[in-house]
Formats: structure tokens, C-alpha cells, sequence
């Protein structure tokens, strides 16, 4: 195994389902049926319903900063019932139980070769993955690790929690079913590059109303700009320099004077953001998931 | 002892607490003053303020997925302070510390012997049900279990909580004050028949706005129709065949054109359900608790 | 040390970070990270944003609830990034992970000696206290207790989490910095007497709509009134009498019949609250965070 999966690993929880039901309590009582020692932590379980976009953002950024060897349980699900496939993945990092249907792929992606290129379907369907040798999936199939009788509307009680139960009282995953070498991929868009400008999008909106760009630190210091001479167009507004902090006194410049003062930095997870100082820039700009962004780092 | 308590069975919570305030993270801190190594788990804090169906609904649907022993606490208390009676209440899965105010009417009903029948007052009132010799209840009236002095507003934090907590060490409920042979009962309310027809109504509306009624799959196989043949007729609209999955294609068909397409189909806690794929069923037909339903499982 | 932080200590966590990001559940991972065995408890992630006296308040008036030793960690932090100090504050019954910017301040007075009296500015703006020999502050600045690099937006994840970490794992507050003498100080506005009346005001405003203020049992005792004669007045109205519950039959007499019945008592926390039974007084009386309270108890 390339994890190793044991009682002490945490199994960590991330859902569409919301907290006003009783979704995710119940996936815990049947997760501590099995292992009554599990430590369970919820990533988050508001997911936008049935964003796989969103939800993909969220583990990819996040899994990082588990102990090695976490059980991730990731349940956004709109096909549940019908015939995609439940899996589960072991990356060198982590196990992931999930269904099979794009929410991994910013796992994934962290977890290919560099420089290894996957073609994308023009019309913005999902793709598929070769796995790497280092990736192993493996379908759900055995109904011993499942509750039984499986419901039809809530695997993430009956087939991905127990999964992950099992997983973490030591059964290999490779028990679980058969081995699979291709997952559904549909990373996030990357930024496309002309000379010195970087063009991306908004992916993600956090609860301050920050935006979150898929404009990566790495991709800026391959721009080798310097942070003063950078600038940021969203919405209509200009952004000179970037920031460090959300107080920060070298705060950007605006160009339209119906919008509070911006700022653009780097954010907590390597992301462009842009945010209004005590305020809300996705009000403010009218902003939100999909929304342009261009980034220059002229010298 | 019915269930068998000990430390290392899960303390499961819930309320109409919410998670706003602190009330919940607060019972969890007397909890771990008592049992530091207390496992505690969040049902859900979301049951609306004062809605004591809506919580029996979800603690009688729900508790069978916890380990056995579970020491469940439930507070929905409209009437803390008062005459109220507090209770624990063991049962051959379970163990549940309550208000004593019809709260624990659908994990009583699950546990009463097949075929008894409970009279229920006529105008809607709660009644009282005699408790059969599988279920012990206590009135937790031993100030030694109970964080001294009592508040008369938060009995969740001054009662409730160090009781599962002592239990959780072991103690035993007969220890806790004397025993009771009558509990308040207001379970929901029961499809009534007629011919092929069952009429029941909406009792829970989940955040999807999928619309759960009190109609049970065991009573679907009593009226031992088919899945093609049976219909729903919910808010002027009639699905036609019952679905397995949120998008099954053979979704059901509905008679008025102002209403998206419906499903009919029985849920993951055995109930029948009415949906919209994709969509809200409780705002597209204005419906919620106590909408009336009919459900036809002619041959 | 004052308190005796050890594996066992629960670690518990109170932020204005929602739980609609993945905020609170990385903390928890990279807590979990350091020590695999880590209990951690939320006490509320729905602290206003930004809103320090509402954090202080919630810190102080419940961390006596939990395990003596607890390890608390605090982030409420406009100023996350700037020059503001991260710290440890050691006390004889918790320890406390927190920027220093007043968000202690209600914790602080808890365990400043009877009678101090410590100034604050006229201004409003936040003063400073000399901390007493039986409260320990260290700022946290030793590299090897953080999570480098550690990013400028959020110190929860790569300061705070990690020193509370630390410090369940056995690592004294002593070893992560320099000792501090004076923290930033501003403690909630105290009530002012005059003759039999205490003027206050409402600090603190419950998902319920309960206005809690800031008049404290002791105050009452203090003034020696009895329960009968007390009468409360708020946003123009008079209620006459203290309740024992929010259900209570004595319930107040209020003036203005615009108003549903209204009722005053001295809440779970030891504060006077205003609240209407079964409805919403913050809405009812256009009351809030502020709002003026007078609390007579003449004879």
C-alpha cells in the first residue's frame, strides 16, 4: 500500500449534505459501529449541493495539511444510485472513498507526473485519467464492507462511510473491489499565459466574500514580477501591487471610485485573492465563481 | 441493565440548540469534565426551536445506526424549567436522556410489542404510554449527577449532559433517581387506509426540500402493489410510478404543467419521499409538514 | 506552570471562522498532525466577524465549564498579519491560544484580583492591564511550535493551532517566547449605579432573540432587591418582576401594548436577559448589541 491506513488515522469528513439534517451524525454512528476508537473530523459539509467543482477545490487544497495516511471520506454525489462508480483512491498522502466522478481530480492532479498533460474535452465535459503507478483506485464492490441493504439516495451512509471504517480497522483497499487504472478528471481550469499577462477566473468564493482565483504563487514566480509592479483587472476595476495582508497599507489602487478600496495577494492556499479590506468583494464587484481575472507582472 | 453503558460507547447529541451560540459547545465541555475520554458525536443542533415531532422524527430514524449502548442526548425543551419531568430512558439499543415531553415518542414506538396499540387523545394533545417491561426509565432527580446549581434555563448544560457523562463512567440509570412506569407519548401521525389508498401527510422537510411522509416502505408491502402500478397524488399534482433513485429515468409524470418534473420514491429512511431531480419540492408545490398525501398501490 | 496542560486537555476552539469554508476543519488537521491523540472541541465558530466583544464575552463566560487545563484557541484577529502579537496566556484553570488584541479581556478580568480597578481610556479605544503574578503571557515567536512558512492571512492554521498543539503534547507555554507583562485589555462596559437603578446595557443577543446584557446576578445581590420589586426597562418598555423561566407564570406587566409579553431573568450565565416567551425580543423591541437596559431593585 502506498498509505498506511490504521485505527489512529483520522477519517475526515467533506459533503454537500449540510448540518440542518441528520446526514452527517448518522455517517458517523455507522463509521463508530465499526471502529469505535475512530477519530472523525468534518472538512467542511458545505459544499455548494452538488458542486463538484467547488467540492474538488476543497480537498485538493486542503489534504495536505491531514496526517499522513487520512481516511477522506468526500461525498458530492448527483449520480448517486445510478451506475458511476463508487471508489476509493491511495495516493502517497492519503486514502480517499469517493464516488467516481470528478470530485478527486484536484487530488489528483497534485499527484501526477510533472509535466504530465491530460487532454480535456473541448466542451467542458469530464475527461478521464490514466493513473500513475503511484495512484491506485480500486472500485467499491464488496458488499461485506457495505451496510446492507444499500439505499439507493444515500451511499455516503451505506457504501462510502463504511468504506472508510474498514479502512481504518486495517482492511486493504485493495480488498474492496477490483483495481481500476482510469477516473473521471475534470480539474479546474488552468490561467492561459499571453507575454506578460496571466488570464484566470474566480473558483472559489469564501464566507468574507474574498475571491479566490486559480492564479497560483507558482505560476507568479514564473512570471518572475515583482509584487509592487503587478497588477490585477476584475470586474472592471485595476489593482496596482500586490498586498500581503487584508490590512495591508500598500493596498491597491482603483480605478473605479463607486467600488471601496481592493487589494489583491496571495492567499492562504498559494491563490491569487481579491478581497475589500472589512468588506466583501464579491458584493461589491458583483462577483463570483467564473468571473475573469487578469493578472500582469511586467517588469 | 438493558443496554450495556460504558465509557467507550459514543455520546450522541442533539438539540434545537443550533451551533450560533455556544449552548452546544459548552455541554460538551461538562461532558469531558466528567469522562475526558468521552467519544461525542452531533446528531444534528438543527431541529427547529420547539419542534418536538421534527426531533422524535430524527432520533427514532436515526439512533438504530449507532453503536449498541449509545447514550444519546436530546433536548428540545420548550418547557425547561418547568414541572417537567427529566428522564433517562434505556431501551435494548440504546440510552436516551430527555425531557420528559412526548420527545422520545418514535424510539418508544420502535420498541413497543407488535400490534400493541396506544390510545392517543382526540384533540391533537400529547398522551402517556405504559412502558413495557423492555424499556426502564428513571427521573433523573440525584443531585450528585447534575452540575449544581441548577440553572432553570439550561438544563442541557445542567442536567442532560452530566447524566450521559456519568452513565458514560459506568453509572447506572436505576442509580439516578426513581423508576418511571408512564412516559409523555405523542408519536406522528399514521397513514390512515381506505381500499387501495393510504392518506398520510409531509412530517419532515430535509434541506434538498425533499418532502419525507409518515407513508413506510412496510406499508407499501402490506398493500403489496407494484412499483410501476403505485401513484402519488401530493398538492393538486399525481406522480405516476415510483422511482429508485433522484434521477431515475423513469421519473414519474405529472399532471399540472406549471410544476417541474416529480419523483416519487421510498428514501434512505424507509419513508416515502417526493422530489424534484435537481431541484426544491417543498417550494415548487408550496408544500411542507402536514401537506396531505395519497399514495395508491392499486394492481 | 498554573495549569497542567497534558495529551489529555482537551483543545478547544472558538473562532469567527464559519463553518461553510474549510477555516476550522484544517486547523484540525494540522492539530491532529502534532498529536494524533488530541481531543478538540468546538466551542462556536459563529463569532460575528471581526466582532472582539462579542468573542470575549462568549470566551469568558463559558471556558469555566470545561476541563481544568484546557487548552483554548481563540481567533477573532482583524489584524492578522500586522504587527499585532500572537500569544499564550497560562491561568490557574486553562490555557489560552489567541492574538493579542483584546479578545481575552473577559477571561482576563475573571482572574484579576477583587478590586483591581484598571483604567481604560475614555475613548473607547482599547487600554492596556499589568498582568498579575497568577497569569503567564508569552508571545509566541519560536519558529519550531509554528507551521512554516506561515502565511500572513491565516495565523489559525499555521501559529495558533500549532502552539495549542505543542502544548497538549507537554510543551511549556514558557518555551515558545518571551515573556509579556501587559496584554491589550478592553473588557465589556460595566453596568453604573445610581441610587437603586443599574443602567446597562445588552452585550450579547442569542439565536433565540434573547437579549443577555451586561448586569450581572452579583450586581443584583449587591442591591438586595427582591424578585418581586425588581422591574426591568428596555427600548421603551417596562417589565415588572423577575421570572424564574421563560415560561413562567409571573411574567412581567409591560407598558406598551404594541409589545408581545415580554419577561426578565437572570439567564444560564449569570446575566440578566430579556426575552419573550416562544418569540424573538431582539426583533419584538427593535433591540440589539448596545441597547439600553435599566435594572431597578428598590425595596
Amino acid at each position: 500500500m502506498n498509505a498506511s491506513p490504521n485505527s489512529s488515522a483520522p477519517i475526515v469528513l467533506t459533503t454537500d449534505f449540510g448540518l440542518s439534517d441528520a446526514f452527517v451524525g448518522v455517517m458517523k454512528g455507522v463509521i463508530l459501529r465499526i471502529n469505535p476508537l475512530a477519530t472523525i473530523i468534518d472538512l467542511t459539509h458545505d459544499i455548494r449541493p452538488q458542486n463538484l467543482q467547488q467540492g474538488a477545490f476543497v480537498l485538493g487544497v486542503n489534504y495536505p495539511y491531514f496526517p499522513p495516511g487520512s481516511i477522506h471520506v468526500a461525498v458530492v454525489d448527483p449520480g448517486v444510485g445510478t451506475n458511476r462508480r463508487a471508489i476509493v483512491l491511495e495516493t502517497p498522502g492519503a486514502v480517499f472513498v469517493a464516488p467516481d466522478n470528478g470530485l478527486l481530480s484536484e487530488v489528483i492532479k497534485r499527484n501526477l507526473p510533472t509535466g504530465k498533460n491530460i487532454e480535456q474535452p473541448q466542451d467542458g465535459s469530464p475527461g478521464v485519467v490514466d493513473l500513475p503507478d503511484s495512484l491506485k483506485a480500486y472500485e467499491l464492490t464488496e458488499g461485506s464492507y457495505r451496510l446492507e441493504p444499500v439505499s439507493s439516495t444515500f451511499h455516503g451512509r451505506d457504501v462510502f462511510a463504511p468504506a472508510a471504517a474498514h479502512i481504518s480497522m486495517g482492511v486493504a483497499p485493495a480488498e474492496m473491489g477490483p483495481r481500476i487504472d482510469k477516473l473521471v478528471y475534470h480539474p479546474l481550469p488552468e490561467p492561459t499565459r499571453t507575454g506578460d499577462v496571466l488570464a484566470g477566473e474566480v473558483i472559489y468564493v469564501d464566507r468574507y466574500g474574498n475571491l479566490i482565483t486559480n492564479i497560483s504563487r507558482s505560476d507568479f514566480s514564473i512570471a518572475e514580477g515583482s509584487s509592487a509592479k503587478a497588477s490585477v483587472e476584475i470586474a472592471g476595476c485595476q489593482i496596482h501591487g500586490l498586498s500581503r495582508t487584508f490590512h495591508d497599507e500598500q493596498a491597491g489602487v482603483v480605478s473605479s471610485p463607486a467600488v471601496p478600496p481592493l487589494v489583491a495577494l496571495f492567499g492562504s492556499s498559494g491563490y491569487l485573492e481579491v478581497a475589500v479590506p472589512d468588506g466583501n468583494a464579491a458584493q461589491s464587484l458583483s462577483a463570483g465563481t467564473g468571473t475573469i481575472v487578469r493578472f500582469t507582472s511586467s517588469r
